[in-house]
């Protein structure tokens, strides 16, 4: 096994996606730009520098086919690992309350975003000719808001405490939750059950009595056996039962047919219970530093941005990237109830940005062919779009006016702290 | 790509990994052991539920020795991450005034072990009918005691600030170094450039090139530019940069014909010399903690111990396990300048634990064909024996008399913040 090459590829990934997030803070974007935009730079269609075996690799594996299943499959297994960790991480930072204090309302804003993007994108790819099941991978892709980007270019602006990013990352919350629903549907139409309406309530219901029954009975679990933790002679012995309930929740999440993520998520939440969670987030951390920019630029050394140049793929592009913020901006803006019309917009521009669900969706679609290559960059264009418009529109918005004026009298119940430790940075 | 598998495999041996060490440390022995025994348990040759693949990947790679091979390559490059952080945080723990304090006495007591054991175990090798390249892969891998083990029982006795111990820490360190440059010497051979007298010293000089250059011209430009760190926005410069030079160090190694050992051993070196050192330990502890078990385990999944059963097979592994013991017993014995008798004993069997160094040399073998599956399966039980006699010998020899006393008045120049973060726990 020639591991130098497969050593020399990781740490280019590493040191690009590290440079790259640099330049993108100072271009006051989010990191994870960055860290896209360096994998389609580093990738097969453009440098071919990550992601094209070298000759050691060629000459073990005896083909090139071979070859390169051997380098994806590496690839593949530790961006898994970061999207695994990037979801335990935002489960980490959830907590039932925080999402019963942002209440009905924020469901409201959350469901009206997820259907009218959703009908808008998959009603577009129909009339493009997509076919129906690659319409329904290409508009749950684009379906759910990245809380952990919204958090941050909230956060970036200074305007976590007003009402509206109570409103907007309470929403995310909740479109996180139902972006996993959603991903288990997907994934339980990749393994092969078919998009009939009985099979999606089915693997609905599926999802959310696995989501339920890990949240309320591990909970239990989790709170009555976590004290005896510090009786083990192992070092950082809560850390390591954390780890382990992470991966064994991800790959148990996958052998009932639902995401790994899903699985990761829960785990994340369900440790969060403990009293401590204070010291996994700073445990957490390098792990998140190392593994999950890993999953974004390889995302990124997937995406053929050539193709872009087929007039047809640009157009497809534009309408797709156009509908998911309009999907957003309307859906979140009319579900944004008793606030001002700025306060709308700024609720439906704050949900506009996607991330780690539309990759994973696109990753799934691409392995069961209903998402093509071209198809995967739309996707990944477009998540880069809305994550781009997002700050400077947000910005327009938040200090062109009186809205700025920040709500010093209640606190925001998410934990500064936490804030820290954000999603995507 | 079939993750799910891979993941639920990675669950168990990361499960097994912390169960088997807690046991360990329980029957106080070294977590390592427990790692290793796990691994021979999980792996094909035992139960079989980890490193076999299952029908997922069996069906989407198409035959089985292709799906083996993904398997292998994915946990090959976990484990040689894993192996990465563990010899740099060796160099982070190891200063060059650490090595200058013990000086040579601590030099002749290390050169002393290495040459009388590699003589022993190479003579045997030869006389059982092994053939050189054979004979000098596994006369290489059981060179080097394992200063992380050996660090791990002292601390263990609470011996740490004996005379003895100092002797034994600092001839570890050098022991390490040596082993590196050992490695170096049987990569290059593996990488088809013989075993002439010749090719042996150009390759010990290009590899005390490397590190020297390294460890010189390296820790002035790190000295130099890692004050600017500061100024970048990412959150935790520092770290990803620290992590960044582990990465590319490794690599490079691996490109000029070094195991990447070796320069991941010259990055934790050169780092150690930043004043943010205390924080990087803090920070490489989780990728320690879920890395280098994995590390531990795959090599113990990939030992068959059905083959002892064979009566030649185990008059081999009872002579190079006696052999390697006796190795060090005579040589750091012998090596020990100015102690009386019983200290002697004590280096000599503080020197014998090995650890790292033998699984890769034995992988590195087994990867040119020079190291069969059954020869493998002998250095890891003979690794597992030296660090299972090792803890109660030394016991016994320090608590039967008055040797015991410790030297309170002398200071020991190990900080003992590090050898709270142990090599192998």
């Amino acid at each position: 096994m020639p591991t130098t090459e497969i050593l020399w590829q990781l740490f280019l990934v590493f040191l690009g996606a590290k440079l790259a997030g640099e330049l993108a803070l100072r271009l006051r974007l989010p990191a994870v730009v960055g860290e896209l935009v360096v994998g389609i730079a580093l990738g097969p269609h453009a440098l071919a520098l990550v992601g094209v075996p070298g000759p050691d690799l060629l000459g073990y594996a005896g083909s090139a086919k071979h070859a390169g299943e051997l380098l994806h499959g590496v690839f593949d297994i530790l961006g898994q690992l970061g999207v695994i960790i990037l979801l335990f991480v935002v489960g980490l930072e959830m907590r039932v309350e925080d999402i019963a204090a942002v209440g009905p309302r924020a469901l409201v804003v959350a469901v009206g975003g997820l259907s009218v993007s959703f009908v808008l994108v998959f009603a577009f790819g129909q009339a493009f000719g997509l076919g129906s099941l690659t319409s329904v991978f290409l508009a749950t892709a684009l379906v759910a808001t990245s809380a952990g980007i919204a958090a941050r270019v909230l956060g970036d602006l200074g305007q976590l405490q007003t009402n509206a990013a109570r409103l907007i990352l309470g929403a995310a919350v909740i479109d996180d939750i139902l972006g996993l629903v959603a991903v288990g549907v997907v994934g339980g139409i990749a393994s092969g059950r078919g998009i009939s309406a009985l099979a999606i309530v089915t693997l609905a219901a599926e999802t959310s009595a696995f989501v339920l029954f890990v949240a309320l009975v591990g909970r239990r679990i989790i709170r009555a056996y976590s004290v005896h933790l510090d009786r083990l002679r192992l070092p950082n012995a809560t850390f390591a039962a954390a780890l382990a309930l992470c991966l064994g929740l991800a790959a148990l999440a996958g052998m009932v047919g639902l995401a790994a993520i899903v699985g990761a998520f829960l785990a994340g939440m369900v440790v969060a219970e403990t009293r401590e969670h204070v010291d996994l987030d700073r445990q957490i951390r390098p792990l998140y530093d190392l593994l999950v920019p890993i999953f974004f630029v390889i995302s990124g050394t997937r995406t053929d941005l050539t193709m872009l140049g087929n007039p047809s793929l640009l157009m497809l592009v534009g309408g797709v990237t156009a509908l998911a913020m309009l999907g957003k901006l309307i859906g979140c803006g009319l579900g944004a109830i008793g606030v001002t019309v700025r306060d709308r917009l700024v609720v439906g521009v704050g949900m506009m940005p996607r991330g780690e669900v539309a990759l994973i969706v696109a990753g799934i679609g691409q392995s069961v062919g209903a998402i093509s290559e071209s198809l995967f960059a739309v996707i990944v264009v477009a998540s880069i779009a809305t994550t781009i418009v997002a700050p400077p529109a947000l910005k327009w918005l938040l200090t062109s006016g009186s809205f700025g004026a920040k709500l010093t009298d209640e606190t925001h119940r998410r934990d500064p702290r936490n804030d820290d430790l954000t999603l995507v940075d």
